[in-house]
């Protein structure tokens, strides 16, 4: 069949809106009519050709929602009609990784996804001349329609609005998750959020749902101020216009007249910046800080400290798309948007056609943005 | 009253055994006679000038077990007669640390502990001529006597031999602690240890309690093989002796027919260099590993590495006398010893009297002992 796609060419380049061959699902596959997708720095960051693993041509977006069409030979537990959410980390339920119970890292077909293949090795997409164009992280929703592996889609509520749960693709999962999955917050707890993005808003949400009592924001720009308090945030520091150096002044703030030590029970880093990091573990409590890194570094780019801050008690860990297990706990997160335990639509500030993607990319950049969406 | 002590009179001279002036134990303190000591790096890391939190003249030692004598006002829990293992890591049971339920670091003396003085901000030890001998770690173990506060003293069975449990005091529940307390390792893990002396032997003896079922010793010097295998370690590296980078080494060897990516479930890192404590991290398992730093690193030194190593799952943490809480983790362990579940005699290679304590340094130095015990 034929399917409109936005391609990146090469990188640097604006995506080029065209059609494409894309052939039906083999086995284990299914064909999904993508419905939305939003548009994540991931994409930005292998467009921009600084990801040392981004490869060209291919069709981006790994943040979408859409509709069962096709499924192929020896697929189950889909059918025709089922409303999905493709899943860069799939959930086969058959490996290592999956049978630890220790991780949502899925490692069955991680081999070929990150070659921009499908499981068997090869492309469904191409060019009209007849070049193959590569997948991306698995899912390539930056097309109308695409194939992705059975044990990457997770069924979803039919009743939910493509346009807001495809931000549940990555966004939404990897900060809710990361807080209730990768630091398993206690009511209580305080904590700190480094950066204030789309992934920063939704580590808060989740930290509100967790029952946090202080929920500081940091952030260089005074105007997500108002957005962090829209999802619960209870305090926001801008680092640019405080005395001194940060980490004691967020220490500071978490004293209490028993607590004399201060220090975040836990923090989250949704920069990628390497410094920021550190600051994020080294404002956390001794004995028991935990801090989270979820932001993606420049290539090469190394975190550091001093191992003291380890012996005395901190936690330095990391999450990916939030801990979140995708087949099992997506769907969970959607009812949870359904039941109105978590907001989505207004971080959802600007919606557009795929002829305006670039568009998209843009509005991110300048930071004008929490999150766009393409809807087709 | 009078006792005897080896003295660490300046950084970089040898001690000096001498007569010195002890005062009585005042609120909340307890006089002890001490009956054996271990020497442990960390004395000759303070004595060696190299840390920078060193203060002379003070009486070292931190690994004791002894008789209280005399008890001052308010104390309730140890009388004359009591065998005690002084504690460097108190328990108050009393402070948001211990309170905290989180962590082993109590905090309720630090601040005085921390500048060589007892909780009154005085210290009870002095020359002959007066001048005021610092303690150290609050247990100043190289004395024949010392003064200690009650949250400080480990009650322990009055069958045990001192000249075997004091190396609980620090080595054994570091080590052995680490396993349980700070990994909470479980039945079948594969583990990595850096560092096979004393610190490096006790994890191993705990991993083997632990259940672990693939043990790994690391270290440069071949005689450890025999030393590691004695204590139950399964597998012996000599990094000198591979070909190629040791993380990938270590990585191949956990690898399973059914588990192609390999890694340890957990590592330790007992050297205190920060670049053994980044392979440390990197050789455990994607998605799960959790490295343990408990060496002491030289101070200014930092630890490194790509956020990746995180974000995929790894957990970097530390652990400070084996996340122990002395007073109700120690008596335990001793018990344990007493029942055969642990082993210590073989690891005490040399026993001398105070005179001597110099000697026991030199040996350590030269790596001619796993511990030296100095018994009064």
């Amino acid at each position: 069949m034929r399917t409109r796609a936005a391609v990146a060419i090469a990188p640097g380049q604006p995506l080029e809106i065209m059609e494409v061959n894309l052939e039906g699902p083999k086995k284990g596959e299914v064909l999904v009519e993508i419905k939305a997708t939003g548009i994540c720095h991931t994409d930005a960051f292998t467009l921009s050709g600084a990801d040392p693993e981004g490869m060209f041509p291919a069709i981006l977006g790994h943040e979408g929602a859409g509709i069962v069409l096709e499924v192929g030979e020896g697929v189950t537990t889909l059918k025709p009609g089922d409303h999905v959410i493709p899943l860069y980390t799939p959930e086969c339920r058959e490996c290592p990784s999956c049978l630890s119970r220790k991780t949502n890292l899925c490692t069955s077909i991680r081999g070929t996804q990150g070659q921009g293949l499908m499981p068997d090795g090869t492309t469904r997409f191409s060019m009209l001349d007849g070049t193959p164009i590569l997948h991306y992280m698995g899912c390539s929703t930056f097309a109308n329609h695409t194939v992705v592996p059975e044990i990457a889609l997770a069924k979803v509520d039919p009743e939910a609005p493509f346009d807001k749960i495809c931000y549940i693709g990555c966004g939404v999962t990897t900060g809710i998750g990361a807080v209730i999955n990768t630091a398993k917050v206690e009511i209580g707890s305080k904590a700190v959020v480094f950066g204030l993005g789309g992934i920063g808003l939704n580590v808060i949400q989740g930290l509100k749902m967790a029952g946090a009592d202080m929920i500081i924001g940091v952030d260089l720009n005074n105007d997500k101020k108002e957005w962090g308090e829209r999802f619960g945030m209870t305090h926001f520091v801008n680092p640019s216009e405080i005395d001194g150096p940060l980490v004691a002044h967020l220490v500071e703030m978490t004293k209490t007249p028993i607590d004399q030590i201060g220090g975040a029970d836990y923090s989250f880093d949704c920069t990628g910046n390497v410094k920021v990091m550190r600051d994020a573990l080294e404002c956390t409590h001794r004995g028991w800080g935990v801090s989270v890194v979820i932001g993606v570094a420049p290539a090469g780019a190394e975190i550091q400290t001093r191992p003291f801050q380890l012996v005395t008690g901190r936690v330095w860990k990391g999450s990916a798309f939030g801990g979140a297990r995708g087949r099992t706990d997506v769907p969970q997160i959607v009812d949870w948007y359904m039941d109105g335990k978590i907001e989505i639509d207004p971080m959802i500030t600007h919606t557009l056609t795929l002829d305006r993607i670039n568009e998209g990319f843009d509005l991110m950049h300048e930071g004008k943005s929490i999150r766009s969406v393409v809807v087709f």
